[in-house]
């Protein structure tokens, strides 16, 4: 197996002014003494409540893979307290990132064929590990070529049910018992060959169980997604798969809580969060999005972000009064998981592919609704009334003026 | 003027497992090299996105008195871009954190009192800073007594219109021109004496603009709130003061986006998050949910946290199955301000009263949502179906089950 050298996750691609560093966590490491960087980890990341979030050994056929492909592998462990009449239900999940391989000069075939291959790489290093439910980035099977506007990307788009990226999940779904996760371009012959930004949901025995559909499309940056799908049309369902009922929040969905509450209120224990995002943009959110979603849905999320720096043939302006330019900027990666306790995982490198693994112990869900009753105290009754008025072109919004004005 | 020793803000109460450190802020400048603390910086404070959180200078008067008075005082600075049609509209806001400086076990008077004049200060300083509108923690007029489920210490309660707290902010409001968001304990005697968490909105002359309720009470931990009062029926009410238009999600609210949201539907600029939590439950929370609701909702957020360990005269039980103790844990101030872009300033002290002031340009609202899109996007029509359907008993959960298990 040769090492790769995917486009733009090589060090010379690098970030410019975002610094070209790995995490925060490990320049944090390097320099804060151990026993301040455990009071730093507490408030950061939640460690230390009882609960660390422990590193995991892997199978030496995982490590040394992830060695070999030159890609960032990391796994840690969710713990829930004992409980008396349930055992513990631990699910290992895995989430991938990955950069595009061949640069998109190159023709439609090669370009996602070398994606297939580099991603089956790391699916069967993910098997290696045990791992058992596992989602990819946004579109991974293509490069986020929404900045350019250009329709001819469009080609991409594939079948949610048989095309190529779902047959491929559906043969690495077989042949190591995993649920896959896997967010395509979607194009939907039975609607006239529409297009749809869409997670297909692969069972442990390689069938399709479902699909769900981007139900918030941006219009921010280089986002420019509202120019080939429109909003989804799958409300929020939750898939009860053999390792737990997972749902799918895709990229900017992540913006909206009541996009994550939806999939909350329908059952999810895991909510991934398959996304395509740059540092300019929205780095400093990265850390808090996914976190509150957990917290406040008392479930886990596992956040992936795209990584590397693509290049495309022509090119584009941005809206910002710069000169035209070839790149989207650079995807961060940054995947990590989050926990209902507040806790979460150091995150995957911003310059490397990556696979992040954590067991994740579901009875900690219901835990954490039993301790902190968010559920109960919610008054969705309130709030559905409250979006009722608020829909109508008439609302009159709730304002008090001070009469001394 | 003497400085007096509060209770539970010296070092030697400290929060003893909990590290007993003034901020992780402070301890990251202490060991990260300034060229890499701008990364960490940039990622975790969503500084130098072109809008940098600068530190203010303030007139020595205020200085000073911080320095004498023995308080953390912080300044700051959120810029939005300049426009053509419209002036910044810049307001300087005020944060307080205070410890209860009596012990629990002084008359009830003596220790209103004695809050009353510390809190006193620090406002005079805040209006010697110039000031416009200040807001201060949950129930600042009072130990957070609510721990120990006696209902001697429903004394405190008083009237929002004209209780001594409010007297106290309406002569104080008048003498700076500064409007004050004061949140009580409220006995409501229009109904029978009620008791209510409430904050009081008084204008920048005097008056009591009126008064919210809050929505959401907790039953985790310590925080028998449920024991005392109930549910706030005021809805989700934006003050329009003379400095803007603002609104207050009180403490454990904070949990729930939904009410971050409504606040944000009506219009609200500012959102005030007064609150008491201590650092065994929810510090990892505290820097994540404040920021989440000001990206979400395109509105700067003023979050407050109550300072020290308060002893209490009876020991109680916390339903962990441990030994009956005296105090609630360490309420860990950390008050700060999120903006919408994703930026943040530092906090205030973990272990010290303090008063945290930054200009807000109002402008950076309105541009954060046109930027963003979030109201645009956010599909409010398919939340409020999903929500009038959740609450019916008989509500399905939308689950695709695997078929093949």
């Amino acid at each position: 197996m040769s090492k790769p050298e995917p486009n733009g996750t090589a060090a010379a691609t690098g970030d410019g002014s975002l610094g070209g560093f790995d995490s925060v966590d490990k320049m944090l490491e390097a320099y804060v003494p151990a026993d301040k960087l455990v009071h730093v980890q507490r408030v950061l990341h939640g460690w230390n409540q009882g609960r660390p979030v422990a590193a995991v050994p892997l199978p030496e056929a995982a490590t040394s893979a992830a060695a070999e492909g030159g890609y960032d592998l990391q796994a840690y462990r969710f713990e829930a307290a004992p409980e008396q009449l349930r055992p513990p239900r631990v699910v290992r999940v895995g989430l991938v990132q990955n950069a595009c391989p061949a640069p998109t000069t190159a023709p439609f075939a090669e370009q996602r064929q070398a994606i297939h291959d580099r991603v089956r790489q790391i699916i069967d290093a993910a098997g290696e590990a045990g791992v058992q439910v596992l989602c990819m980035q946004e579109a991974w099977h293509m490069p986020f070529a929404f900045c350019t506007r250009e329709k001819s990307w469009c080609e991409f788009a594939e079948s949610a049910e048989e095309g190529p990226s779902t047959r491929l999940c559906q043969e690495l779904a077989r042949k190591h018992g995993m649920v896959i996760v896997n967010p395509i371009l979607e194009r939907d012959d039975a609607h006239g060959g529409t297009i749809w930004n869409t997670a297909v949901v692969i069972g442990n025995n390689g069938n399709v169980i479902g699909k769900h559909r981007k139900n918030h499309i941006p219009r921010v940056g280089d986002f420019n997604e509202s120019t080939y799908y429109m909003e989804g049309n799958t409300g929020h369902p939750v898939f009860e798969t053999a390792f737990g009922k997972i749902g799918v929040n895709i990229c900017y969905g992540r913006h909206h809580p009541m996009n994550w509450q939806g999939f909350g209120l329908n059952g999810a224990e895991i909510v991934f969060n398959p996304a395509a995002t740059v540092g300019e943009l929205s780095e400093p959110m990265w850390p808090i999005e996914a976190r509150n979603a957990a917290i406040a849905n008392s479930y886990y999320v596992g956040a992936i972000n795209r990584v590397g720096t693509e290049h495309f043939p022509n090119a584009f302006t941005s809206g910002d009064g710069k000169p035209a330019h070839k790149d989207f900027g650079h995807f961060y990666g940054s995947s990590y998981f989050a926990a209902p306790d507040a806790s979460r995982t150091p995150p995957l490198a911003r310059h490397k592919d990556g696979l992040m693994i954590a067991d994740l112990d579901l009875n900690l869900c219901q835990q954490l609704k039993d301790k902190w009753g968010f559920r109960m105290t919610a008054r969705y009754d309130m709030y559905a009334e409250q979006l009722a008025a608020y829909v109508r072109h008439d609302y009159r919004p709730q304002v008090i003026k001070d009469p001394s004005l």
